[in-house]
C-alpha cells in the first residue's frame, strides 16, 4: 500500500484540514514525499472518539484474541520488508543494521505483550470467598479482576522511529492492557509511522478487532497533540521526549476537568560512577566502553552516559587520556534532525565556553551538517554545586567527566541529583565497601543500577525498569519499558456478591481463562 | 499519658506558633480540652525532616521487624483502653458501640499489613538471569524489586476518627511499605488524634524504630496542609474527605518542582439500580434495608447510597411506600460537626425546594442541634439530564430516589455519571440480561460493583477495592482499602549485574526473606 500522507481513523486514511509538511531527509535537508495532510486539533476527536467506540469490544476480547492481535501486528511489521526500513533510514539517519535490530526488538517487544496477556498474571485476580457463618456479620463474596483505563494517547520518540513510536513500547503495552491506542505520529519519520500505521491497521482487520481500535493522527505544533490529551474520551497518556514537551502533556492532563495519568519519560544524564578499584588495570577498555557508549547512536538515546564521576589523581589522570584517545577516533553520525543537532550544538558551545569546564576529547564531524563531533568535557565536583545547569541534559554524544576526591562527598551530591533512569558503579571487589554506601543514595536517585556496564541498551524482559524519580519520568511508579509497562494502563474493579453467572470470565470459579489467582491472600498454583 | 494539646513531632510533644483551638463537643458545642497549640506553616519542615532522616534506616528494616512494629501500634492503642473510645465519642459523638467496632478494624488492618509485610509478594520481586551464551549480545542479570517512596503525608476524615485517620488506612498501608508517616491531625477529634499519636510513637520507641517514622501535626486553616503537601521532602499524599479539600491538595502536588502523587478519596452517591425482579415479593425487607444503609452512621460515609434508581409502576410506587414508613421511624443521630450539619442543611433544603423533587419520606431529628432528621426525595430521571447538580452528594442521611421507565435509558445515563466509589444493583435471576447489560457501564464508573446488598460497611481485606474514577478519588488505580493499598507507596528498582555480595535481601539468590519470585516471568512456587 503506498503512503498517502494521511492520517489513519480506524482503519481509513483521512485527510485534514490542519496545514501539511514534508518529512526531511536529516542527512541532506532534502524532502522527502509526499506531503503530509495534518488533522486540525478539532478533528481529533474522529479518532477519539472511534477509540472511545472500540473500547467496549476490544476490553472484551479474550486473552487468546487479544493476544493473535499483537501477534499479528508483528507479522505485518515483518512483511512491510526492507520498504519499512530503507524509508525509516531516510527519514532518521539511523543506520540500517541499527534499524534491523529495532525492528526485531519492536515485534519482540509486541509478542512479550502477547505472552503477558495469554498468561493473564497481569489481570491480578483475588478472590476472597464468602464467609456466610462469620460473627457478627457474614463476610460477603469479594472478586477484583484488573480493567484497561480506556483510550490511550501515544507519543513516540525521534530516537527509536520502531520501538518507541507508532508500533512501539506504550503502544504494545496499552493494546495488551486491553486499551484502544491514538498514536500522535512523529513528525521526524511521518512515513515511517503511516507505514507502521497501516500496518496495526491490517492487523485489526485480518484478526477482527473494532478498527477503532487503533488511529494515527499527524498534526503540526503542538496544539493537535495538546487536543488528544485534553479530549474526554483519552483515559491516559504515554510520551517519550523532551523534559518541555514532557511537561507541557503533564500540566494539560492535570488542568482536564478529569485529570488522567501522563507517563512521560523525559530526561536523564545517567550518572556513571568510577571507583578506584576499576581503575587499578589498563584503562584503555574501560575507556573504549565508555566512549561507545556516549557515541552509540549519535548519544541520541535517553540512557547516554551524560555524567561520568571520576576519582581525582593519577589513575583517574590515565583514564582521561584513555578517552581522549578513543574519543580523536570517533566520528559523529548524523543526527535525527536538524533542530536535534542545533540544540546540540547549543549546549555544547554553553559547556564548552563554562568557566570551570576544560573541553578534554573531541572526535571527528561525519560526513554532512547533521553529524557534528562527539566532544567529552572534564570539571571538578565542587563546580557542579556552583551550577546545576552544568548537569543539564544534552540529548547527542556528549559528556561531562566530572573528578571527585572524596566518595562520602560524591554521595552527598549524588542524593541531590535530579531523578534518574539509571546510575552506574564501576567498582571491583576493593571497592564493595564504598559501592555499598552508595547503592542506597542511588536506589532513591534512579530506576535502574548498573555495575560495570553501560546504560546504553535496555533489555525488554520482565525484569526491566525504564523508568525513575522525577524528572528522568513523570511516574515514578512505573516502568515504560519490559512486561511490567502493562500495568500502567489498568485499574482494579471489586465484584461483591455478583451472581456467578453474572461474573467476567477472570474472576469466574471455573477459571475459563486459566489464572493464577490470590486466594483469601495467598497465590494458588497455576491450574 | 495525658493529652498536651501539642504536636508530636518524631516522638516528642512540640508546642507550635500557629495559633490554637479548642475541640468542641458536636452535641452541645460545648469545649473538650485541651487547648491544642497548633504548627505554623513554616514550622512543618520539623516534622517533614525528621521523616526524611527516617527513611533510610525505616525502609532498610527486615520484614519482621517492621511487621513487629505494626504490630505493637496495635497493641499500644488497644493499651488505651476506654479512654480512647470516650474522647473519640465525645469528639465526634459517634456511638461508643461503633467506635468500638473502628477500633478492631483500625487494628485489624494493621495487623493484615504486619501478614502483608512478612509474606512479602507487594515487594514484586522479579529476576531475569543472565544469559551469558545469548547472540548477538549477552543478556545481563535483570532484578527488579520495590521500594517505598519516602514520607507520606496522611490526611484522615472526619467520619472514621480511628479507622481512617491517625493511624488509619492510610498510615498503616504507607508504613507497611516502608515510608515515615506525617500525619495532619483532624481538627474535628484532635484528642484522639493525640492519644493514637501517642501510641504509635510508644510503639515506634519499643520497636527501636527511628523516631522520625511518624509524627502528629496539629495546624490551623488549609496553610499547614498546604505546607505539609508542598514540603519537598514528601513524597505522596494520602486523603480521605471533601472534593474541594483534595482537589486542593491535587492541584497543590502537581504546582511541585517535583510532583507527587496524591491519593484523595473524595465524593461519592454511590448509585442503587433496583430492577423489576427485587421489586417481586415483599418490598418492606428491601425497604429496611435501603433505609438502614442510608441513615447508617448518620449517613456520614463515603459509600452512603445517595442515589437509588427505581423502576416506574405500582411495584415500585409499593417500594417507596415501604420507605417512607421506615424512614419514619428512623432518628437523626448526632453528625461529626456542626459544619457538616450547616452542608446538610443546605445541600436538603436546595434539592427539597427543587420544583423537580418531591420529599417523600422524612424520619424524626435527633435530640439536639446536630441531629436533623434522616431525609428521602423522588425525581424522574429525565430530571437529571436537566440538572446535574441534582445527584452531586449530600454528606449524610439523605436519599434521592430517581424513577426510570427503561433500562436501555438508565444505561446511557448511568454512562454519563461521574466516577464512584461503588454501584450496587439489586436483581433476582429474571433480571439477569438487564443486569449483564448494566455490568460493562457500571465497570467504567464505579471501584466496587455489588449485588443485592448495600454499599456500607467496607471489608478491609484482600479482595476490596476501595477506590475509583474521578471524582470518586483522584487516581484510580488504587484502593484505599484493603492489602492492594501498599502498592500505592512503592516504585520498581531494576539491579543490573550487581554483585552478588552487594544485592539488596529481596533478589539475593538465597532469598533470606522467603519470597516468591517472578523468574524469567513466570512466579516460583513459595519456598
Amino acid at each position: 500500500m503506498p503512503l498517502t500522507g494521511q492520517s489513519i481513523i480506524a482503519g481509513v486514511a483521512h485527510p485534514g484540514t490542519g496545514g501539511s509538511f514534508t518529512a526531511v531527509d536529516p542527512r541532506t535537508g532534502g524532502p522527502l514525499g509526499p506531503e503530509i495532510s495534518c488533522l486540525a486539533p478539532d478533528e481529533v476527536h474522529l479518532a477519539t472518539r472511534a477509540a472511545a467506540e472500540a473500547f467496549p469490544a476490544y476490553r472484551a476480547t479474550s486473552p487468546s484474541d487479544r493476544a493473535d492481535f499483537l501477534e499479528a501486528i508483528a507479522e505485518e511489521i515483518e512483511a512491510l520488508g526492507d520498504e519499512l526500513l530503507e524509508r525509516a533510514h531516510a527519514e532518521s539517519a539511523l543506520p540500517l543494521a541499527r534499524l534491523q535490530g529495532e525492528r526485531g526488538r519492536t515485534c519482540g517487544q509486541l509478542r512479550m505483550f502477547a505472552g503477558v496477556v495469554r498468561q493473564g498474571d497481569h489481570l491480578g485476580v483475588r478472590i476472597d470467598p464468602a464467609l456466610p457463618e462469620r460473627a457478627p456479620l457474614p463476610r460477603p463474596d469479594l472478586r477484583v479482576r484488573h480493567l484497561p483505563l480506556g483510550p490511550v494517547a501515544v507519543f513516540g520518540a525521534s530516537n527509536f522511529p520502531l520501538a518507541f513510536s507508532t508500533a512501539g513500547g506504550d503502544t504494545a503495552s496499552a493494546l495488551a492492557a486491553g486499551c484502544p491506542v491514538v498514536v500522535k505520529a512523529h513528525n521526524a519519520h511521518p512515513g515511517t509511522g503511516e507505514l507502521v500505521g497501516q500496518a496495526i491497521a491490517r492487523a485489526a482487520e485480518r484478526s477482527g478487532m473494532p478498527a477503532g481500535v487503533f488511529s494515527l493522527v499527524f498534526g503540526l505544533g503542538t496544539e493537535v497533540g495538546a487536543a488528544l490529551v485534553t479530549d474526554p474520551h483519552i483515559q491516559a497518556v504515554g510520551f517519550t521526549g523532551s523534559r518541555a514537551g514532557g511537561l507541557a502533556l503533564v500540566a494539560a492532563a492535570a488542568g482536564r476537568p478529569q485529570p488522567i495519568p501522563v507517563y512521560a519519560e523525559m530526561s536523564s544524564t545517567n550518572p556513571v560512577i568510577v571507583l578506584e578499584g576499576a581503575l587499578a588495570g589498563d584503562p584503555e577498555p574501560l575507556a573504549a566502553g565508555y566512549v561507545a557508549s556516549l557515541t552509540l547512536g549519535s548519544g541520541q538515546f535517553c540512557t547516554n552516559p551524560g555524567l561520568l564521576f571520576l576519582p581525582e589523581g593519577p589513575a583517574g589522570d590515565a583514564f582521561l587520556a584513555a578517552v581522549e584517545q578513543a574519543a580523536a577516533s570517533a566520528t559523529g553520525q548524523t543526527m535525527l534532525t536538524p533542530q536535534i543537532r542545533a540544540a546540540f550544538g547549543t549546549g555544547t558551545a554553553r559547556l564548552g565556553a563554562h568557566p570551570s569546564v576544560q573541553t578534554i576529547a573531541q572526535g571527528l564531524a561525519g560526513g554532512d551538517d547533521n553529524a557534528p563531533a562527539p566532544v567529552v568535557f572534564t570539571t571538578r565536583l565542587a563546580a557542579l554545586a556552583d551550577d546545576h545547569g552544568l548537569t543539564e541534559e544534552i540529548f547527542g554524544a556528549a559528556g561531562l567527566v566530572v573528578r571527585f576526591g572524596d566518595v562520602a562527598r560524591l554521595a552527598d551530591h549524588l542524593a541531590g541529583l535530579e531523578g534518574q533512569l539509571t546510575a552506574t558503579i564501576h567498582a571491583t571487589e576493593a571497592d564493595h565497601a564504598e559501592a555499598a554506601a552508595l547503592l542506597p543514595v542511588l536506589e532513591t536517585r534512579a530506576g535502574r543500577i548498573l555495575f560495570n556496564g553501560w546504560p546504553t541498551g535496555v533489555e525488554v524482559t520482565h525484569a526491566m525498569v525504564h523508568g525513575g524519580p522525577f524528572p528522568a519520568t513523570s511516574d515514578s511508579r512505573t516502568t515504560s519499558v519490559g512486561s511490567l509497562a502493562i500495568e500502567r494502563f489498568q485499574r482494579p474493579v471489586c465484584y461483591q456478591d455478583v451472581p456467578a453467572g453474572l461474573l467476567p470470565a477472570p474472576v469466574r470459579d471455573d477459571n475459563p481463562w486459566g489464572l493464577r489467582r490470590r486466594i483469601d491472600g495467598e497465590l494458588e498454583p497455576r491450574p
